[in-house]
């Protein structure tokens, strides 16, 4: 007998618990979609979806430890309710699933393309948490950490949806490249959702990012405007958990407009994007793709 | 660019750390004897051997964490050094390198073999963590718990070099099975040294399961005998971390010749394993795997 086999009523219920919660479950869809232009053996895509969705809840699950997180879409987080050594264990196994999930779309280059992005997801955290402050803040590392964070997974699920259809390499790579680009754009509207957001949507205070130190792209468009360089300093104090007056901060950003321009920006990358898509063939798959990346930005939640 | 070419060079430096910090090796050795007997490609062989060694210290790294171990090969731990943070992350990132180590075999048997083997070492974890003491303790628990813990390990290190070869199928079996026997005599034997062994080599005082409450099979003899039948209330209460008569009770079991009886189960089941090979082409690679067998319960350390 296996362990694996035994049946773990405590580890199941927690699993559909996590993964039923809700999420836009955007990830396994642009895995889907990428793989839809050429031919794909229908049972591979959905084993990829199902990997791509339990490798993002696993990460999931020790973020929210790591953050110390108490609910996450509405419900309490796992390490909320369990010990954090079984919340490290479960995301462990979650990660074990989802290696077995790649595996059996039967190819390779699928498993290597989920190893690849979750080292990048995790160096890129531990760049966060290891790192010094820098000041002033750059647009360039921002970046960076919301492509470690997000869009390499997004741009994974493309690479991926892709590989086991039978498109050709450019093309893959197209798809990958899409992928990024909506990923990046998808983060950038969740941190200026973070700002603009209702709280009761959002389950979590407007400018919670900024409160626990995170500069975000408002935060940093607003920082180039006349009134946010006249802040910086008190910005960079309540980054450094060194001044409270957060409130009032959130407020000026709110009204500075800077969520409007870094909105922009999630448009403009979205529709760059889109033109990656240029030269794929046309027809219903194209449609849905340039559909989603209309979504992520339009979106209110 | 892609976040994981970051050089970074702390997470290097504890890598390199935690994976030249000694160890005997034995299961990327496991992977590659198995390996011999029929034709394999030497780089693929050496990747599984990599991947093996990095997946088994990854779990020791959440392991470590778990426990709150400070010291393992006598070197600090990770997370004696760093935060929970850094060390869940760090972990993590060792098991993505593990699985890309894994799919560079270019064999999506040898993948799934790998995720297996993770989802039983955490399963079998979880379930030590999770559910209530048996008492009386029972050999069964002992072996399942073991077999999650170290044997699976083997058994897929096993496996997976043995289909990285041209081995037919009752082979790889066999081989699996021999891999299985060898780390369930293993884990006996570093149990029993726990009882046995000299506090400066093991790095770790006497009798430490007991006293963490974890019962082996050199306790489950004990009981078994007329004067350890007399202290199971004791015995139980240790367990319990209840009593601390454990110094005494630690003398008592060395004193008994339950170390002796374990250590007789070991070599019986490395007899039992060294049968699976029956039927194995003989020659320089079988001599191995029986060399291995005998050493893993001739150590000392």
């Amino acid at each position: 007998m296996r362990a694996s086999d035994v049946d773990y009523p405590l580890l199941k219920t927690a699993m559909l618990e996590l993964l039923t919660a809700g999420g836009k479950r955007l990830r396994p869809a642009v895995a889907i979609l990428a793989s839809q232009f050429y031919d794909a053996s229908q049972e591979k895509v959905t084993s990829l979806a199902a990997a791509v969705e339990m490798l993002h809840t696993a990460t999931l699950v020790h973020d929210d430890m790591i953050d110390r997180a108490t609910t996450r879409r509405g419900h309490p987080t796992l390490n909320s309710r369990w010990s954090g050594e079984a919340t490290i264990l479960t995301g462990d196994y979650m990660f074990a699933v989802s290696a077995s999930l790649a595996a059996e779309t039967d190819s390779v280059p699928v498993v290597q393309i989920f190893a690849q992005a979750l080292m990048t997801i995790c160096n890129g955290e531990l760049h966060q948490l290891l790192s010094d402050m820098q000041w002033p803040p750059s647009r360039e590392a921002y970046y960076e950490r919301i492509y470690s964070k997000t869009a390499s997974l997004f741009a994974a699920a493309a690479e991926a949806g892709a590989t086991l259809s039978a498109a050709p390499p450019e093309h893959i790579e197209q798809l990958r490249t899409w992928g990024h680009y909506l990923g990046m754009a998808f983060q950038i509207v969740d941190d200026v959702l973070d700002f603009t957001g209702e709280m009761a949507q959002m389950g979590k205070p407007v400018g919670s990012d900024l409160r626990q130190g995170i500069i975000t792209l408002p935060v940093l468009c607003y920082l180039e405007t006349a009134s946010g360089a006249r802040a910086a300093e008190q910005i960079r104090q309540i980054v450094l958990g060194k001044f409270d007056g957060a409130e009032a901060a959130v407020a000026d950003i709110v009204s500075s407009g800077a969520a409007e321009l870094a909105l922009q920006e999630a448009t403009s990358l979205s529709r760059e994007g889109q033109r990656a898509l240029d030269g794929l063939p046309n027809g219903q798959a194209k449609t849905l793709l340039q559909q989603l990346s209309q979504y992520v930005v339009a979106r209110r939640i």
